[in-house]
């Protein structure tokens, strides 16, 4: 497909899989399902169909070398750095500044660089699907049918129909009694955080609803100019933080046929807890995942990552999450996993930085 | 008090403190309990009232070099090697065949090298009362007053009376149902495994009832002897592994007046689990007892051991033992710690035998 371009937003600090994650090597760069880093295997999945020109990623400055290390066929110029982390909508106001410069008829995909996805061929589809849904200047998000009432997505509630289907509206994160009823209903969606837009499209609705990002990128010079870095350093130290759901989906979706969902044929996870990677990894009967010199005794339901330095035993244990690396030791139980922040705000505070 | 001598068993190659103990270096080479070993403690223990020349310390010949490092003080010739461990008959056996060539008055005092006692005082005038106790022939042991159904230790049920009472039985470890009966009784101790006698009254006891250990013994040539390490070697290849309770103490006590029993005075533990040594531990209000650098989020009821190296974060962690070592970490279920052993089993089976 002509002018379609993939932007991956790679610029999570997520410190839910500590100490597996660090601060200079978060989730979307470690191999937490196969032998690739999240974000290669995002990366190939989208290269099997578009060029690797039609792909960019945008990521923390901090983490320029381990994207090139990962990368190393990525254009020079296609990985974009945000000097500051301003969650997604200045991220993807951005890229999509810099790709409409380049080519204006440019349609724009834009996803997360660690999810994971069960079928690539049904992801491509669903994607191109999407691509030609929104040549009409609507706004196309990916929605996840649900299967159970999880409260830890965003809710997407759809008009009834086939195809690329008018969105209602958005809720964040639900009670568990609310995510029941929307369960049930059958109307509504996980919000996957995946969007396609033509970029001309997106911005128009920035220019709308998020004028504050907007028009300081809007202002940016071009980036080959040497003056670039330093501006967007500037500018970005004054853009405030607001996701894209809140910037510009939820206020766009009041306005009429601007904003729609389509339904995805593809399994998918946001992995987002070392409890959702111990329900993806391969288990024994007792249902144990496993890596490294690990000794199980009359354990069940454990996750276990260890490496080839250190045997690991477990001993009459349950639902424990147990991650070993060199200089950190993690042992959680698995439903506590949300509270692996903790440890790191601890250590922060007794100034151990080593871990981190 | 003249004569007495003390013969500390350590010869044990305990696997339950995995993988803090290894073969090289069981639980009794371990500062398991404040800063020093446990037999550097019990050796102290002894030391405040015996000359260094009357304790004589019974090992496996594999721990030579540790025992002469914990002990420097130690005569040479009171570092008795046992070529094999066969249970603890023999081994007193041999002590007392050693002794009595020395010092034919001699009274001997057996004990671990790996209890904890909690009043150094009122251990010495227990063990004073049953030297005394001895001097007329009896094979005296020290009971230890019952608070809990504990089904791990065997019983000694003893005559009514003060002093050193007549044993009327051993058993060994009773199930729970009977231990809470032997508790409520009033008339059953717990078997300390620390033995009082004089020299030949237990070789004479050994004569009668463990010909097979005695007679052998008795014909090995004089410890200076050149010959005498390589006739021990032969002469403990052919022993039986035999423990003192069954080899003698229970045939002996259907003998009648010959042993005896004296109450404890003192705080003892034979600090048989991890389990055990949690409960010894300083605990935080949480009940946790942890060293090394740890962070410990929502936890409670856990035993802790890491060092300086690494990070030890818990997690929603409840009842757990977790022990790091720089090449093994255990994580166990605190009342599933007598399972350590099927640990060490597996690493044999596989070949895994740096962490044994």
């Amino acid at each position: 497909m002509e002018h379609v371009y993939a932007v991956i937003m790679a610029g999570g600090i997520g410190s839910r899989f500590w100490p597996r994650s660090r601060v200079t090597r978060p989730k979307q760069f470690l191999p937490l399902i196969g032998g690739q880093s999240m974000i290669e295997a995002t990366c190939e999945r989208l290269r099997s169909w578009l060029p690797d020109e039609a792909i960019l990623v945008v990521g923390s400055g901090i983490h320029e070398p381990i994207c090139r290390k990962l990368l190393p066929w990525l254009p020079q110029e296609n990985l974009l750095l945000e000097p500051a982390g301003r969650n997604t909508a200045p991220c993807i106001a951005l890229a999509a500044t810099v790709l409409q410069r380049r080519d204006p008829q440019a349609s724009m995909i834009c996803l997360p660089a660690d999810h994971y996805i069960g079928d690539d061929a049904a992801f491509r589809d669903c994607l191109q699907q999407a691509v030609r849904a929104s040549r009409d200047g609507r706004l196309l998000t990916i929605g996840i049918q649900p299967d159970r009432p999880e409260t830890g997505y965003g809710y997407i509630r759809a008009a009834k129909g086939e195809g690329a289907r008018p969105v209602i509206s958005f809720h964040e994160k639900p009670r568990r009694e609310q995510a029941l009823e929307y369960l049930a209903s059958g109307e509504y969606f996980w919000n996957s955080g995946i969007f396609v837009w033509q970029c001309h499209s997106l911005l128009q609705g920035m220019e709308r609803h998020c004028p504050q990002i907007h028009q300081p990128l809007q202002a940016l010079p071009p980036t080959g100019n040497p003056a670039f870095p330093q501006a967007l350093e500037e500018t970005f130290a004054n853009l405030p933080s607001l996701s894209i759901d809140v910037g510009l989906m939820e206020p766009a979706s009041r306005e009429k046929d601007r904003v729609a969902v389509i339904s995805s044929t593809f399994p998918w996870s946001d992995v987002g807890t070392w409890q959702a990677l111990h329900g993806m990894r391969e288990q024994d009967p007792e249902g144990n995942a496993a890596t490294g010199q690990v000794v199980l005794v009359r354990s069940r339901g454990c996750l276990v990552e260890g490496g080839e330095e250190r045997v690991i035993a477990l001993v009459g244990m349950e639902n424990t999450i147990v991650i070993d690396t060199e200089d950190a030791l993690l042992v959680c139980r698995m439903d506590a996993d949300q509270e692996v922040r903790a440890v790191i705000e601890d250590l922060k505070q007794r100034g151990w930085h080593e871990p981190l």
